[in-house]
C-alpha cells in the first residue's frame, strides 16, 4: 500500500499513521518526493480499511499493491480448483460442463421432459428456476418449493444433478437438502448475509457476477463464501450493464482469462441471460468455449413462445443439441473436451 | 403496447396473438405498414410478460406505452404523498428534512453525542449503520442488534427518530420494533423477498436506488413494497455506477424532477455515498435542495479520521451545521423551508 | 413510428401532427387508448426529426419502428457485402482476414521486419499507426507522413496491403494515394466532416466503433459514408467503455451476430485495443472467430517492452503466429477458412 | 510513480528500469515487499509512457502519483483563471455568466429576435449552432457559414458576444475572425488535430466533456490546447453516457468542485444537452449554480415545437427569464452574483 501525503503534512501527523501500521506488524518506508511525501506499507494490508485512512486531511490518495482477497487468490492456491457437483466435476483439466434447462420450472412433466432432452443433447447438469427474481411484482414469481421438488423428480429420472437459484437465507436448509449446486443470482451477489450463510454449508455455490460489479467485487463476494469455510465456489459471468441497450447486458468474455489468472476457481458463462436473445446464444457459447470457459449455462425450453418467463432467450432442444456439438468441436481446438 | 411483426407473418399467427390479448379484455388494432405489420394493444398491459411475447419468431420488437407500475404512479395518485416518520413529515409542501449521523454506530456514547450534534445543527432524523454491507469479509461488519439498541437510547435522549439499514428478512421484527424508518440499501434494491416482507409492515421504508438500476426498476421495487400494502415509501438517490472513477458513484440529480413527475413519492438525496468524498458533500447538498429534493441524508462523524467505516465521506459536526444553514437559504429560494 | 399523445390533447393539435406527416406522403392511424391517444405513422420515417416532435407538449413519447439507416441495412441489401482491399477480400464466405502490425510505425526497418513476420505468420494486411491519437500532448504523436511512406515500402517488400488511421480531412489525399484501407478511429467515429469527406472517395474504410457509441450510432456513421457514395465500409469492434477498469475496454463480441443481422457489411474485431493486455489477445481472438467475425486486427511488435506506444497490448511475432494457427482451426469448426 | 514488480524479477531486469529513470534525472527507491518488489520513482513522470513500461513482463502494475497534466493543474497556477470573452469575464469571483440561444441558427430574423430575448432576460453570451454534428446524415446539418454570419449580425444588434461549435480545422480562420468563444463539442473532445490547431490561436475555447470521457481525459484535452500556448480554456460539462436512458445523458454536477480543486480553469454547465428535456432544465440550472458553476449554457427557442433541431430540450424565452432570475437568487446564497 502506498499512501501519498501532502507535502505540508507535519511529521508528527505522518508518524501517527506510521506508528499505527507498525503496531500491526507492517514494514514502513517514508519517501520524500518533490510534490508529495510517500509512505510505503509492506505487509498484509487486506485488513486495513482504506477509506478510514483517506479521511486524514494530509492524505492525498492511496494505492493498493497486492489484492484484498486471500483464499480466492491463485497466489495462495496455484493449482486450479475442481468443484464436484454430485459427481460432475467442474474446473481444471476436466471436461467442459454444459448446464441446460428452463428459466422457470413450470410443472413436473415439463421439467422431466426437458431434463431428458438436456441429457440426450450432452448436457450434464439441469438448471431450473423455482424462486424467481422478477422486476415486476405482477409477473410470475416461480413455483417455489414445488418447483424444487419437481426438479428432484427429474434428477431421479435422468441422473443429472440440479442447479437452482436461492433468494434468501431462510431457504438454505431446503436447498442444501435438495439441490446439488446452489446459484446466487446477480441481484444477490452482494447480499452478504446470504453469502455468509452459504459459507457455512459445504454445498457447491454458483456465484453469478452482479450486473454492475467489478471483477474485484465479484472475487470479494467469493471470498465471503470461502472465508466461512466453503471452498466449493464456481464463478458465473452473465453480462454486465452498459449503455448499449440492444442486448439485455454486455457479455464480458475477457473475464475468463482474467479470472483464471487471479484465482483458482472455475468459471462458467451464461450466454442466455447475458444477451437476452436466443439468436445470439450459439455464437456466444462457442466464443465462451474458445475463450477458455469451464462451462456453459444455457436456457432451453421446448416451446419458448409459451415459456412462463424469459422465452425470448431460450433455445429449443434441437438448437441446444447443435450448440453442444459445435462447442465440443471448439473445445477440442483449445485442448479441452466437452 | 405496440407489437411490430414481420411482414411475412401468416395471419393465423397474428390472430393467435390477437386472440390472446382479446381474452384478457384488451382492445386490438392491426395496421399494415410497408415493412412491418403492427398490432396495437390498448388496455392494462402491465400484466403481460413482454419477454414471453418476444420469443414469437414473427415478433420483431415491442414498445411499451404507459407504465408497468401502478400504485407508484402519479397518474393514480396525483397529489404528493407525505410520509410520517414518527412525527417528522417528508414530502409534499412539508419542510425539507435533513438526516444525519455516522456511517456506523460505534458505541453508545458516540451515537448519543452525534445525535445531539445533529439535533443542534438542525437535523431532524438520526442515521446510523448497525448491520453493514461491506465488500470485504475482513472489515468491520457493524455492531448489529447492539448498534440498533444504542440508537434507541440516542432517540430517547434527543427525540430524533432513527433510520438504519436492514439486510435480511429475519431482522424485520427487530427493525419494526425499534427503528422509525427502515432503509433498504442499494445492494438490496432488488432483493425481492426483502421488499415483499417489508410490504407487509406499515413502517416507513427508505428505498435506495441500486448502483446500476434504472429509474423504472427503482420504481418497480417501490411497487413491490406498495403492492404488499405499505404505502410509506421514500425514495433515496445515492449515485449510480459509471465509467468515472474519481467519485465513488455519479450522483444523478436529474432524477429529482423525473421522479416527481412519474410518482407521488418523496425523494431524498444522499450526497455522502454518492460522492464518497466529504469535500463534495456541501456542494451536492446545496445542488440537491436547489433541484427540489425533499430531504438530505448526510454522514456526520466527530472524528472522521477515526471512523470505523466511510470516514472519508463524513462531515464534521461543524461542517454539517454549515451545510444545513446554507441549504436552508437555498430552500427558501425554491419556495420551501428546512 | 408510434406517437403517444396525452389524453387531453385537443383534436386540432393532433390534426396538426397528422397533416404534417400526411404531407410527407405517410399513412396515419389514430387510436384511442384509455390513458393515451396513439398516432401510428407508416412510411419512411427516417427523414423525420424525432426530437422536434418530442417538444410538442401533447406528445408523451415516440417509438421508432424500423431503422433510421437505409444503405447500411440488410433489408435493402440482403447478401453479405464483400470489400476488396487491394486484392484481399473481406466479408461474406471469403476467408477470415487477419491484420497485424505495430501500434506505431517507428522506422523503415522496423515496419519492414514486422511486415515480413506478419506475412510469414499468415497475416494478410499490415497495420501501422503513423498519425496517433494520444491522450497526452507530451507523448509520442506518430511519425506522420514519414510513417505512411515507410509502410508503402513495407508493402513493396511483402505485397501486403496496408491500413492506417486518418485523423483529419486535410490528410485524405495522402491516404487515398498511399493507403489501401483507411481507418477511422474510435475517437473520430462521430467526426461527421471526416465521414462525409471519406464518403466521396472510393477507398475501403475501416470504421471503428466509438468508445461509448451504441450499435445504432455506429451504423449511422457507416450510413454517413455510404450516403456519400462509398459502399466499401468494414466495421471494427474494439471494446466499449464500462465501469470495469481491469481491461482497457470491454470487448462486446455479441455485436458480431447483431451486426450481421442488421447489416450486410463485414465486421472485424480488434482484441488488442479492446483489452489493452497482450495476455488476453489470444483468447479474445479465438472467441471472435468462434463468434463469426470476418477478420481480426492484432497488434504485433518484436519487442513490446521497447514499443513507442501500446507495447503492453502487443503480441510478439511468435505468439501472433500461434494465434493465427489456432484461429484457423476454430475457423474451420464454424465453416470458414483463414 | 510506483512500479510493482514480480517477486521473481531478476535484479538486472529491475536495474534496467531504474537506470532508465535515473537517466531522466528522476530519484528512485527500491523496496522489498513480501509478495512484490516496489520501485518508487520521484520526479516529473508526466513524460513517461506508462503503457510502455507495463509491457515489461516483470511489471505487475503501475500507480501514478501526481497528475499527467501540468499547465491545467492548480498546483502550477493556484489562482482561478478568468477568461475574457469579448469583455464578458468567466471564472474566479466574476459574475456567473448565462449563455443562451437556439440549438441551430435558422435565419437572420430568428437569431436576432432570440438574441434580444436572451439579453432582456439577463443572458450575456449568445449561443447558436451553425455547423451541426448530427447522428443521421439525413437530418438538418446547419446553415454553416451563413449561420455564423447571421450570428455576427445579431451581435451587432445586441452587443452580446457569440459562441458556436467548430467541427474541423479548415474552419478555424472563419471562427477566429467571427466568433468570440469557439466551442469544441463532446464528439470532438479527443479530436487532437483540432485541439492542437486551436492551441495556436488566442481565442477563448469552450471545451465540452466527451460523452464517455473521464475527468482526467478532459483535463488532458485542455492541456493539449494550453500546451500550444492558448490559456483561454473554459470547461463545459454536458452529461455523460450511462445505462440510464430516461435522460439523454447523466449530468455529473460533482465535477464542478472536483474541477475547481484540480484546475484553475472556469467551468460551465449545459443542462439542455445533459438532460435532453426542457422540463429538467430549470432544476438542473439551479442545482449547477448551487454547486458552484461559473456559468450556464441553455438552449432557448421561441417556438421549441418548430425548432429545426433539439426543440425538445429548449426553453421558451419566458421560461429562460424565470430560470435566470431564480439562478440569480441561488447565486447570492453561495456568495456569487449573476
Amino acid at each position: 500500500m502506498v499512501i501519498t501525503c501532502k507535502k505540508d503534512a507535519p511529521q508528527e501527523e505522518l508518524n501517527k499513521i506510521i506508528t499505527k501500521f507498525e503496531n500491526y506488524g507492517m514494514q514502513i518506508k517514508q519517501i520524500e518526493g518533490e510534490d508529495y511525501t510517500l509512505i510505503v506499507v509492506v505487509g498484509d494490508t487486506a485488513i486495513i480499511d482504506e477509506k478510514r485512512l483517506m479521511c486524514n486531511p494530509y492524505v492525498e490518495s492511496i494505492s493498493q499493491i497486492g489484492t484484498p482477497y486471500k483464499k480466492v487468490s491463485r497466489i495462495w492456491h496455484p493449482e486450479d480448483s475442481v468443484v464436484d457437483v454430485a459427481g460432475v466435476k467442474i474446473g481444471g483439466k476436466e471436461k467442459i460442463v454444459v448446464m441446460g434447462g428452463p428459466c422457470s420450472v413450470e410443472g413436473l412433466e415439463q421439467i422431466c421432459d426437458i431434463s431428458q432432452e438436456i441429457k440426450n443433447a450432452g448436457g450434464r447438469i439441469l438448471r431450473g428456476g423455482a424462486y424467481k427474481p422478477r422486476t415486476s411484482p405482477y409477473t410470475f414469481q416461480g413455483l417455489g418449493r414445488e418447483g424444487i421438488m419437481y426438479m428432484t423428480q427429474a434428477r431421479k429420472l435422468t441422473g443429472l444433478p440440479i442447479v437452482s437459484e436461492i433468494m434468501s437465507t431462510d431457504k438454505i436448509d431446503e436447498f442444501v437438502e435438495n439441490v446439488d449446486l446452489i446459484q446466487v443470482g446477480a441481484r444477490n451477489m452482494q447480499n452478504f448475509d446470504l453469502l455468509k450463510a452459504l459459507g457455512k454449508t459445504d454445498k457447491p455455490i454458483l456465484l453469478k457476477r452482479g450486473l454492475s460489479n467489478t471483477i474485484e467485487e465479484w472475487l470479494m463476494s467469493a471470498e465471503y463464501i470461502m472465508a466461512g469455510g466453503n471452498n466449493n465456489v464456481i464463478l458465473c459471468e452473465r453480462g454486465i450493464r452498459t449503455f448499449e441497450t440492444y442486448t439485455r447486458n454486455t457479455l464480458d468474455l475477457s473475464v475468463v482469462q482474467i479470472v483464471k489468472k487471479k484465482t483458482h476457481l472455475p468459471i462458467v458463462i451464461d450466454p442466455s441471460h447475458a444477451t437476452g436473445n436466443w439468436e445470439l446464444v450459439e455464437s456466444m457459447s462457442l466464443a465462451a468455449v474458445a475463450a477458455g470457459a469451464d462451462g456453459l449455462m444455457i436456457e432451453v425450453h421446448p416451446q419458448p413462445e409459451c415459456a412462463w418467463s424469459d422465452g425470448q432467450q431460450s433455445l429449443k432442444p434441437k438448437n441446444f443439441k447443435d450448440v453442444v456439438e459445435k462447442a465440443r468441436a471448439i473445445a477440442k481446438v483449445v485442448g479441452r473436451d466437452l
